[in-house]
């Protein structure tokens, strides 16, 4: 319905700020690796240069929401492309918060290596590890989709989303034995409890992300539709 | 500037959006602090409420939204009302994730009474119901300048983000003194730890909403504005 509306320029600012969501959803993306990387080897410097980051990422969700006013300003777009430029800025949005989240395991990575806790205790990170290998998946796979604009790869995410979770819940089981075992160790456990938590709304904003898609491309709001209902609602 | 543009009806309408994003923010600070009602007394009865209303919340966001949508492609709205608009959508976003926090604190509840914990044991929750006073006080101040789209205001939530934040920190470390004395508390601690949590995202997504606020009017983006500089920016 909106083919006549779209002339070249609206096609080309709209391309342009896709390519710079992608970009900002690569720099998140990285962000998160980095953190984990920065966890699992108690790297102090990786750590900085993920919390050095987050101006970069603020920055780009603030210039891409200034472009997206004066798109919408300046072309009257139709019903279904403001859909589009809405979405974007929530998309954005959702990609500040997963570069949130990356900062804050590198402040508590920082953390744990100042308090000189990481050289002195052998702390369960390996399986926070698995449950940020499952986040980061998600993440990929959103972009991914939103590159594509691909509803199935949307779908996708939001079905493994329960796969974090239960690696959530089972690390939180563990983190519990291992300070009832070792009560000199709660204080970094807990730290560790918010890095899993952490990593689990990473898995929450990829899912967002991919209700965004759905509703970009079909125009379905499914944030609140149970999963089993998702695929008939867009059929 | 808008002036010309803003027609009876566009008024109407966005009145009439305005005043159920107010319920909206009604129904959520309700939700907030019967779920701190529902874990200081440890009432499964008011917990099991908040989580029903959960859904009200979210059929609230869907609705406002498509209702944004249809005024964005029937009004043709100028860059001022635009950005009006599109700031009602992501404070509806906030609100909806206060919304989760709430039902987040009361499921948590009934997992403390679901296994006999809160009978068992006495848990630190006035402390966190200090906490969740914060949060609630600023939620309302919020809402208060929303509804009179008052900057100074605003800015004040802003400026007091920080008192919850150390509450939380303060919150912290006593309830790991708390583990570390008796460590069959570890379990029921760590769900409280996560009840923090939710308040302090409470906090944060108050502030969120100031920040909108203050865009809305001032159309000056200070979320990723050092707060000692914010009032500058805005004089």
């Amino acid at each position: 319905m909106s083919d006549k509306h779209l002339s070249t320029q609206f096609d080309a600012e709209l391309s342009g700020i896709s390519t710079r969501v992608l970009e900002m959803g690569g720099l998140v993306e990285a962000q998160v690796a980095q953190a984990i990387y920065a966890l699992t080897n108690f790297s102090g410097e990786t750590a900085s240069q993920v919390i050095a980051q987050e101006e970069r990422v603020n920055q780009m969700e603030v210039e891409i929401d200034r472009d997206l006013s004066t798109i919408i300003a300046r072309r009257q777009p139709t019903a279904r492309d403001l859909r589009l430029l809405i979405a974007i800025s929530k998309t954005i949005g959702n990609l500040e918060r997963v570069g949130d989240e990356a900062a804050r395991i590198a402040r508590t990575v920082q953390r744990l290596i100042n308090t000189g806790v990481s050289s002195r205790m052998r702390l369960p990170v390996a399986d926070v590890s698995f449950e940020a290998t499952l986040a980061t998946e998600q993440l990929r796979k959103t972009l991914d989709a939103f590159a594509r604009l691909d509803v199935k790869k949307a779908v996708e995410v939001l079905k493994q989303d329960n796969q974090i979770d239960q690696e959530f819940d089972g690390l939180m089981r563990k983190l519990i034995t291992y300070m009832m075992e070792d009560p000199r160790t709660i204080s970094a456990s807990i730290d560790l409890v918010f890095v899993a938590k952490a990593i689990e709304r990473v898995g929450d904003h990829a899912k967002n992300l991919a209700e965004q898609i759905i509703y970009i491309v079909k125009g379905t709001d499914v944030r609140h539709i149970p999963m089993e209902s998702v695929e008939s609602v867009l059929k």
